[in-house]
């Protein structure tokens, strides 16, 4: 068996190759089969109003209750395709489903890649021909054929007691490049229902790739979805199965802020002293897609004012003069002023861990993962599409 | 009479110095009185929760009903800056007005430059002894004092009825770099109130520098000031008032986007086919701090995807269906897809005119005007403070 990613767990095969709807030639293609016993299902999709037609009729899939295969292309992410996508998205289940010998209907897609260009059907049809014959323990392949801008493939595996969880991911955030959508699948062999997966799947996205925000921009493709083979025939408590998937999802998301587009620094945010949680994940969201912010920790610059003017914009209840910040555990405002030596406080390294307390004197906190934004980034995002 | 911004209307004198505040030796003090024989004033500051000490003591001033001169200064914000920069701003206002025998509560103050550092205060002092008795037709040096990093001095002059309006701004947009602060000083001849002089303020800069959106940050230290000496003897109608004071915001924020940190392209997103026009305007920002769309528009690259993904997450009822979106006039995205020959848009010009349809049918309508975000805009503000 093999011990990496999707197909760590029981009861999953995998596969994937080059179909040749990237012009590069590399692997585009993969499938991820829940042979069973049992076959439970979770997901979650993008909030963004305009959502791809792989979203669309993944949606349905999960919501008719069962999820036997999840079939995947990158390089083109079938979004703003209108009736056609719609089309290939629903041909992409029916191959698949007549190479496994499934119902359409349990046949779950997820697209990746640009926008706007209609899928080349010919080559996904031979792609889906040569995956669905070379099924095995190859999840490792899987996860290097849903890669765009990721430069590394991002695998986990997590061992419960008597049960394996496993998964593999894509991209640089919830709030991911809409090139770079966030795709994430995670298996186990635990033997537990889809209610107990979508439980524990929405509790560890919540602190995981739903505050990973790399720069603000929704993808209209984002998708994680979560299938339980029960090969195990192990049944963990909704607690152990929270724990293995909150460990899964919080080491992905770390994967995805390391592989950010353009990255050179990896910053958290944590905003405490607010009126409640949400509202420190409001002050958290702002200062973390604030492009001066972000600039600034690309210069290695401990400019603790660009923090505060971005959280003064923020939809938070705050004192605005007992406002504090730290830089890596030095103090650089207090009382909304700066502290002695904040502009000697040493950021060059990779990793800033920035600390604002609103001064209300209440509990609510948030912790918000984001990049420093880059010359790379810019690089990267200007020459893309052509 | 100097034929230049806000010393081009009758009543108005202006100076202007090096005081030190910048390393460079460059132009950093900048007095404008109002010398009569009426002082009616208006203004509006920025939105920010953590604003500046002269925000603070300059909007006592305007609530007092009585504005005679106003004070900049730049390289320092005197922001974030605890008692002591109110204690300093207030010094402002005792030194200048002891220049020009005034009360010091009707004295303004506007800072500008970094956030956090206290003000070196004998610089100041010096400087204030030199602008105020500098008094004359200077109103174009000021226009210079007032800059940080702005490439070009920006001033208007609006010629009415025997009456006149001039301005200087400085900055690059209401939504501004926080360390590149909007600051607009409006002057004019003309005889009339405080009321109306507001009125046509608030509505002249709702289309205008509010809809300036470089980098969706948004100062603190904003602040648009209008005074009026009466001194044409003139007294325009609002509709009057309101026009010329229309002409003279927009030009300076035209101005202001052509001279926004790092801009290659000045891009004007119009939004129709909303519920209301502020539905529209929710989606017109939207997409105008998109930083993939900004980037694809420094890339030149008709990327009209991006725009789609960037309007999907809009706080606006929308068909998510029947989106459609023109560059520079060519449909390239029709319901949702694309349209033939998309991808052959020529962007390489200066100026970029997006214009997205909802597609609700209904009459609601707005534009924002931002830039695209390129290497000079990283490199501008990633190296500013040290």
């Amino acid at each position: 068996m093999s011990t990496t990613g999707v197909t760590a767990p029981k009861g999953f095969s995998a596969a994937a190759t080059s179909a040749g709807i990237k012009t590069s030639g590399k692997p585009d293609m993969a499938v991820v089969v829940n042979e069973g016993p049992k076959q439970a299902a979770a997901a979650v999709f993008t909030r963004n109003k305009v959502f791809a037609a792989p979203v669309k009729v993944s949606r349905e899939v999960i919501k008719g209750g069962a999820l036997q295969a999840v079939v995947f292309n990158s390089g083109n992410a079938n979004a703003c395709t209108g009736a056609q996508g719609v089309e290939d998205a629903k041909a992409m289940q029916q191959l698949t489903a007549a190479g496994i010998g499934a119902d359409a209907s349990h046949i779950a897609v997820c697209s990746t890649g640009i926008i706007g260009d209609v899928l080349p059907m010919d080559k996904v049809e031979s792609g889906i021909g040569v995956v669905v014959k070379q099924l095995g323990d190859h999840g490792a392949d899987a996860a290097v054929a849903i890669k765009t801008t990721d430069t590394v493939a991002k695998e986990v595996v997590v061992e419960g007691d008597g049960w394996t969880l496993g998964g593999m991911g894509k991209g640089a955030g919830m709030m991911a490049p809409s090139l770079a959508t966030m795709l994430v699948c995670i298996t186990t062999d635990a033997d537990v229902t889809s209610q107990a997966l979508q439980t524990a799947l929405e509790s560890a996205v919540a602190t995981t790739f739903n505050t990973l925000d790399i720069d603000g921009s929704t993808s209209t493709n984002d998708t994680v979805i979560a299938m339980a083979s029960g090969a195990s025939g192990a049944t963990p408590t909704q607690e152990e199965l929270d724990a293995a998937m909150q460990d899964a999802c919080s080491q992905l998301a770390a994967m995805m802020q390391s592989d950010a587009e353009g990255v050179t620094k990896r910053v958290a945010i944590t905003v405490e002293g607010a009126t409640d949680d949400a509202q420190a994940l409001n002050a958290a969201r702002a200062i973390g897609r604030d492009n001066l912010v972000k600039t600034a920790m690309f210069g290695s610059d401990p400019n603790w004012g660009r923090v505060l003017a971005a959280v003064g914009m923020a939809d938070a209840e705050m004192d605005a003069e007992n406002i504090s910040v730290t830089f890596n555990g030095h103090t650089v405002c207090e009382q909304s002023a700066g502290a002695p030596g904040a502009r000697d406080v040493d950021l060059s390294g990779a990793d800033i861990e920035v600390v604002v307390n609103l001064g209300t004197g209440g509990q609510g906190s948030a912790t918000v993962r984001t990049t420093d934004l880059s010359h790379a980034y810019v690089e990267i995002n200007s020459a893309y599409s052509s």
